[in-house]
């Protein structure tokens, strides 16, 4: 994955995205023509992988002076523990302080993202995951949701700005929608096969109409050896996805003697179900993993001032001057 | 609150939001020359509040061909229950199935944030509660999340983006951060007092430097009859915001005749904490509430074909043909 | 049901299924010359409903002196409370010691039966339902299991012997063997349609091959109206039945033309599952039962003497004399 | 123990124990002239011991034509896991098909068993249990339950017709009725010492009129030497038996001079509970186990086809041909 | 009861029970001259029964200026619920801050046990439960803790003190000691009776050597009529006191003719197996209760000044000013 | 600590501490002229440390005669084993039957407060804890509480009787109450400084007015170097003490220059509070706890007699004769 290009959009650079008291803060300040160097902190809440960080680098690159600012952080994609500092600003106080809001809103959401990513790649014992969940999410944050799960390690995305914007090729099958509008799971895998560029792999759905195991024979069949893989998505209503089930059509293909076929599954996956089918001896090929990314909630961030102009400072709770932190580097 | 102007952007437009399966299938579908009037059913995986669906619709509006078209739908802030269809499109399949991802993804965050607001809303016996959670997620979602949860029920939000989507005016008193940077509390209300319009409320936040009590007499002298409330966002290090603090501070500010000044209450809330509060005779005048709505889980919503051309049909496990529905209205 | 005819076997009148401990003291009191006139109570422990009074009581006709005998009892198929006295029997010790082992070793299997069974009973809502359970017990207890099942509310049962003792014809569908042995689900459904007597309703089992819709469909349409019903027993690797797969092929029968087509459940059913199925609204048309009602654990009973000769007498624990039992109702 | 021998008996034979379809299933396969050589498996729902293999042996033998026949088992008393195959035949359908119901039946009540008692021997760290369960089951079974126990680990049982299948003794005290019958331990135990042949151990149930240690002082003394054993089975209403208890009765028989006399407890043992004795310290010769090993719940078996002259085949959710099980043996 | 009549002691009046603290504290406002009049109310940290009181109201009687003191209280054995204050002293600070150490323990103390009878006779129904703890407390402590027992609605005590304290005779049976020092449990009733005076009741200790009925009769027919009750007091070991066991006792009893005998019940009691009891419908004449009573945990008070010289003052966390209390009384 | 010496009061001598049924068991022996020598055993129901043996051997010295007497027990702040014997005494029954009550009560009581002292000692990792509780307990056992929370390993007590009979001085700080009479903390700890003895240590109490750094850094500098710590006791209306204040406050008095000043935690301690402090690397310097030690439950003891005149005897569940006991040392 190469580096992606962040560029503060003119909402947050107007401020419009902030909360209205620094606005007014920024605002107050002025009139009182206070503008101290002061030292800002941000540290998270929960423990996790720290995503964002160079979204927010982009935002304070482009509004902080050149001439007066020393920025420490730690690196998109490194781990963080509860309360760790993983920013430290310190600039004239008006340069920034309007951008406390959209700071730890990029941190919140995309750390929660990568966590969650992360968690499932961390028991998926090398099985590629790909991040399946731009569906469950405003399409305003679909990008930054699937490069936050690929930071988070997995291997691909089905959405195509996410994976846009991290720099790789989107991945995806076909929808049930494609089967149903065409009537028959061969028909609609022929038909995909005809039009899509070679290097686009088959992927075959193959719980539409019929058992899983008589499509999956019945798909290989009918594409003659450039069947690449059968997905797996069985509803609830029919027992969703199971490694049974998994191993069973594993089985016939072989038997059928289309044991180069891969199996991926998807549907309500998470780490305990992933695990369930690591367990049980299933061989999965893929797993498409949708809202335990998606849906994850951000994990908080909290920014609070210590110094001003050098010297040591804090609301009752917190403790004033900075934070020893030696995993942080200067970035800025 | 007047009803909101709802644009669909050009990412959402041109399909670079949407999972790449359904680009293809369109693509599939055009060289096929296949294009049949479809009706698309799409549900909730969950109970709670619709919202999101006038984005939704304006997107449909843009696209469906007029003369071909039905929607039904259930209305911008209804109840749903579980499994209910919330809408029903009958559209050449082409012109919308691009849209699926967008639709509900929409749908799922949008509903998420509006059934949390309405969760607060609904145990707060009509004290007011500010959406003050946009600090907790990306910046490109802050509007539609306060717009959503003012929908839910908030009265407010400190937001500048989601007011004016809203259409009302931001919430919000002054940060921590004016506080430390003037190094009074006392100080800085005086300067907020002296700079802001006067039709601004002033609200003074009193946990920076003193025990809240003490703090909330020093300013409500100061100000002299001007102060309209204090806020009280205690941190855990000091035992966060109890009732019995809101009791004691409400004894202390009336003994001293400041039996005007209201009290506002933010920091870890939701409808149980809400509740604390109202069970144990404190008098809070006003709420704040974060991550508890910004961070909700965005509702799964599932779209299925259900009819071709009039005949029914359904994948696997869901049930051919309409789905009788009488909640819903026709809106195109 | 007719009443059934128990005849004690010679192994229980010789003494050979009883415990050693009886035999020996029978002996004993032989030898001794004693021989009093003794008043033995058995009662429950625990509540449910009394099965095998009959059995027992074929038993004590048996080897009760009938000039000097007074034998007490609750009525087969009623319920018992926890503790209650079900038995009361005063005749002269040697001619019923040795069989104590029997007659509880009778009351506690079957009234473990019949209780399991009710409980599934008394759920249903007036579906019938059917002892599926033979498969699970000895085959000497084959026709007991059968019978209990059906005084505990069974409208019928699979094993041959358990229904001629019930007086009723045994009731079943046919086995996955039969498709399997034939090769097609269709094929084996015509096949039994063939050969068997008018009378036996045709029911069809659609799991073994495709997905139960599909199946239906094809035996439905192969029969031409013969066909009474469909059993659904699908396997766990499959996701077993539920409701929501009872009400899909509920429909796609219907909108097929074939409405008078019941459907019938089997597989893992107890009280819990079939009131599952119940509130979901699936219209489910009969329920095979095994394991929960042939694999219920026995309700243990418990013999004490209570009188010796007219004398009130009890074991420590135990209290002295007849206990006072109303529901009781003189049988010998 | 010598190896018992099974007859089956006319009423399996006959089919008359077997769920009908079954019968129906021979009859159509002979109308049709369908008798292919079928391979079917039997395999266990849950892991325990083996037994009843050799009652079904005995049946097999009887039925199969000994020219086309292949049989593979695990043997009698052997471990099984849970989905383990047990049982693999191979032969023309009709000459078994007919005995599916009571093949697994056999298997699933004996293992049953077996099993529960195998859990008793596994924590008595030696100490010899004895079977006194026969009271709780129908009489019908009171032998291969009783065989079952003692192929799972007891030393003996209490049942006259289970020790004789398993050609043993049978073990027995006395019964409570007894001593009430002759209104005093004491002359119970004389009585019994007078009459039994001088093989048969001296055991006195202590607990029927008098506290316990008081009761064992006066029996020990009155037997002068002879005594071999105390039994313990103090009800509930008197505290059962307890480890102090048993510690008690063991000092004041020593303190007596009766340190030879051993104790024998009864009365709702199970493993745990037998555990809890053991972990007491409190010197037990010997435990009595019930209903935990009569009243196991059966363990389910089941059987399914896997080839069809030769060819593998299986129903939806298993896999289709011969599964691999290096421990079976070829029994035939 | 007559009203006790409480003196302090001298080592309360030295000051010599108080926390170093307030000697220290009295001594500094000697030296600095002040001696405001202050208001100090002491509260409870939980609900229950106030106690101690009176002994408070007499040191208070002691110490404080006749001509400037103005005292309010609840009444002894009055409830108070959770946070109520109890008790409001205004006189000058010398006079009483020394005693803040003992007047909260006594509340605390006596509270606690009077609370913990309160709830064993809440759910006695009538039948008298006598305090049997003193055994579980230091010597000092006996008296007041019998008496705060007797303040909670027992009908006596064993404690001599506490008896005298509360103006009633003590209630006492036999203990194991006079029994075993005897050598049996009939000869040692006999004595009691030849010696106690004729209005001391008869009750005897029936668990000592024999099991429980037996031995109640063995002393009922020794004691010809004289014997009031028989004691049970059972130990663990044989299986504490069940209600079963007071069943029999009370059958076996009246079967000989003695239905006028009482039976009384001690060991391990608590309101739960009081309850236990009286739901069984065992028919016990009386509970002797212990530690339940006597071991009950101290509730907390805490004593705060609320007015100097008629101002409102407190401490963080507390209201100034005098909290409105109703229900408080005018004792001084 | 020097030993304390104890002195049995005239109440506990002359019997009126005693349960009455002693009283007269001591009566009727001397009637029938009974004294044998009887060997008594005292064992714990629980375990823990044993407190309170100083005190019964002092009365035991006192009336067993010289001649006669043996006695065994374990020492003064023993760890003793649930059930163990702590105490054996062999003499004439009549000299020492009437003190049961007195004894056990003693064990129970002390040995309660010194096992709960010695918990939190035991996770204190050598910090300082001081008994704080005197106020929570009856001041007739102010003075044994607090010597048995010393014996338990508490460095010094608040009361003065307790200290005195610990043979240490009382160690104790200032209350709120000379606070808040003086109304302000600052000029309350200069009065304190300026009459109390050199050899008191200077510690002010700072949560009382005003936030506690901020009055922590007041005293501080008000007392030029002689505030030898500062004691935090938050209500929990402000949050109580937690870990994170005693660290802010610890970085504000370094930051200032304090660094030689101490913390001290009082409120609601208990062992699991303690650890959490400990476990948070928060430096506290001392910890104050009340009712977790003031208000254990008393540990019930148990009193047999196991010999008359050298031969075994028990009661019912025990066993006769000595309990072998290496522990224990002969003391008398």
């Amino acid at each position: 994955m190469k580096k992606p290009k962040f560029e503060p959009s003119q909402a947050v650079l107007s401020g419009e995205t902030a909360d209205i008291y620094f606005a007014r803060t920024v605002e107050i300040l002025r009139y009182e023509g206070l503008n101290p160097v002061a030292t800002m902190e941000i540290f998270t809440s929960g423990a996790g992988m720290l995503c964002g960080i160079e979204e927010v680098r982009a935002l304070l690159a482009k509004v902080l002076p050149e001439d007066n600012r020393e920025v420490w952080a730690l690196a998109e994609g490194e781990t963080m523990d509860k309360k760790e500092v993983v920013l430290r600003i310190t600039a004239p106080y008006q340069s920034y302080g309007l951008y406390e809001t959209a700071m730890i809103g990029i941190l919140a959401h995309c750390s929660g993202w990568a966590t969650a990513a992360r968690e499932c790649v961390a028991v998926a014992r090398g099985i590629p995951i790909i991040s399946f969940g731009v569906r469950h999410v405003h399409p305003s944050v679909a990008g930054v949701m699937d490069y936050s799960a690929i930071i988070g390690g997995c291997t691909g995305c089905s959405g195509i700005v996410g994976a846009s914007l991290a720099g790789i090729e989107p991945s995806g099958t076909m929808p049930h929608a494609l089967i149903i509008v065409m009537g028959d799971t061969v028909k609609a895998t022929l038909a995909f096969d005809k039009y899509m560029p070679p290097e686009v792999p088959r992927v075959s759905l193959v719980d539409t109409f019929k058992d899983e195991p008589e499509e999956s024979l019945r798909v290989a069949k009918a594409l003659e050896g450039k069947l690449d893989s059968v997905r797996l998505d069985t509803p609830g209503e029919r027992g969703r996805v199971t490694a049974d089930l998994v191993k069973e059509v594993r089985v016939r293909l072989d038997l059928a003697g289309f044991n180069k076929v891969k199996i991926f599954v998807s549907g309500g996956l998470d780490p305990e179900r992933i695990t369930y089918f690591l367990e049980s001896g299933a061989l999965v090929d893929g797993f498409g993993v949708g809202s335990y990314i998606s849906g994850a909630k951000p994990i908080d961030f909290t920014a609070d001032l210590h110094e001003i102009e050098g010297k040591p400072i804090a609301k009752r709770g917190r403790i004033p001057g900075i934070t020893p932190s030696p995993r942080l580097k200067r970035v800025m």
